[in-house]
């Protein structure tokens, strides 16, 4: 199982290397290459790509080509978001992954430029994975659309901070659930099978992951997590470990998980993705954390 | 040919209030929603869309949708491109059409959100338009995503602006020439023609309303073109019109504006297609300015 973990892997950072190829060919902007590439590499979990990948292996595709691009695509966008959202208008975050933001490192001009030339060459990413099942384009473009744009996507999850009467699981939904579940259903649609029911998988695992990462914001330091710590509390998000303590949140993930593997659709390696997603549900919380609800 | 004009300009706003329909659904966060319709009601010229639809019209495409969708796609993505520009970090512009830049009137948060929203619908607007001839996607999206974003459309341009040594003729191309080239290319693919040849006739028309907008920068008055004028000697950007002067400027428009009608591939209009960039380019300059070179 730990082969089949370091393969997705190694898939998503091929295709990612892959799609940033296209990217700074002859005439880009020196800054604005290094930024792109600055933004993706070096990489957080990639949990959202090895999940639409995961998906897409467990459908029977033998073919993965489009399904690697589209796991690129939502890592493309994963990143946009995160560069936007390091902004001095939105979070003013120094650091990310454990090295300076973006606009850091670069100034906030071209932070802007990296977040929108992330979105685009996402999509162009989707239209290059699709050239030899042109069919499957729209189906994917339509899912993972839906999973960053409005109404109800990573933008208008973040556009929410900006209102006054918030339903915080509506936010959560869209800041977070709504890639991950563009995530399993793209690896379906991907591999040419029905995404609809591929849906509450992505959710639950969005969900998980963001007790996860409300858990680390409380539990963790800058060191581990490569980002400041106490952020939710300090920016008054809401957050499932001060709501439930940390033991409580941690059982809370765990169900989650649990839910999960039980939303698996019928497909020929059901049990295959189980696996997988037990494994990566474990890289969300470091072992001592995740004890501490034992 | 009035009434061509008028058909051009009623369907574009069409699309548009089509497009559109689709981003502020149930959910959508109201203040995003409000800053996403401000960014593109009421517009600006609608060069780019109107374009691209004429190009469709010429290559005898009775069925126009795919062509409606992505002439719309195309006006979001400038309107994306000119929110941005308009942020405190880039131009820091008030004004914008006339009335308050995006950010002036919802903040900057949200500023760099519609942007982001914008492109992500533009894309989801032109998968739409493609619903019933799916094959036509890969090109459109192909041809409009080089427009917009690396190493060469508009993204890629305006980061020109962070380099220290630019080439001009790269700059303007990418930073305005890339999506007229993405309209009349668009246009012909909506059709189901060969996209190739009509790169020319975007890159004339292109560069045409870049030597206007130099123009309208050094000869007009904010009330008149609904944004601050003399930006270009502010900012130290190169200028047609300080090069050249104002009768030479104008001369060198006449001069495109020609080649361009010399550039309309054969097609079934295109004599009705050269009638129509006659007028639009027209709408480029007000007589008086137009008359300075006579």
């Amino acid at each position: 199982m730990k082969r089949i973990e370091q393969a997705l892997g190694m898939a998503v950072e091929q295709s990612l290397v892959a799609a940033l190829s296209h990217a700074d060919g002859p005439g880009c902007p020196p800054l604005l290459a290094a930024a792109i590439r600055h933004a993706v590499f070096p990489g957080g979990a990639r949990i959202r790509p090895r999940l639409c990948l995961a998906a897409a292996c467990a459908c029977d595709e033998d073919d993965t080509s489009i399904a690697d691009h589209a796991a690129a695509a939502i890592e493309l966008l994963h990143c946009a978001s995160l560069v936007h959202d390091d902004l001095p208008c939105f979070d003013d975050a120094p650091m990310r992954r454990g090295k300076p933001s973006v606009h850091s490192a670069f100034g906030e001009r071209i932070a802007v430029l990296t977040g929108d030339a992330l979105i685009v060459l996402a999509f162009q990413t989707m239209a290059r994975g699709a050239a030899q099942a042109p069919y499957r384009l729209l189906p994917l473009l339509s899912i993972i659309g839906r999973g960053v744009g409005v109404p109800s996507g990573i933008v208008a999850g973040q556009a929410l901070e900006c209102e006054t009467d918030v339903n915080l699981r509506q936010y959560q939904q869209a800041k977070t659930g709504a890639l991950f579940a563009a995530a399993t259903m793209a690896g379906a649609a991907a591999a040419g099978a029905d995404p609809g029911p591929w849906r509450a998988l992505g959710d639950c695992m969005g969900e998980a992951f963001q007790v996860a990462d409300d858990i680390l914001d409380v539990a963790s330091t800058q060191e581990r997590i490569g980002k400041p710590i106490g952020r939710d509390a300090a920016l008054g998000r809401p957050s499932a470990a001060r709501e439930l303590g940390i033991p409580g949140a941690v059982k809370r993930l765990r169900q989650l998980v649990s839910d999960a593997m039980d939303a698996v659709p019928a497909c020929s390696g059901a049990d295959g993705l189980r696996a997988v997603i037990a494994m990566e549900a474990q890289r969300f919380l470091p072992a001592d954390i995740a004890a501490c609800a034992t």
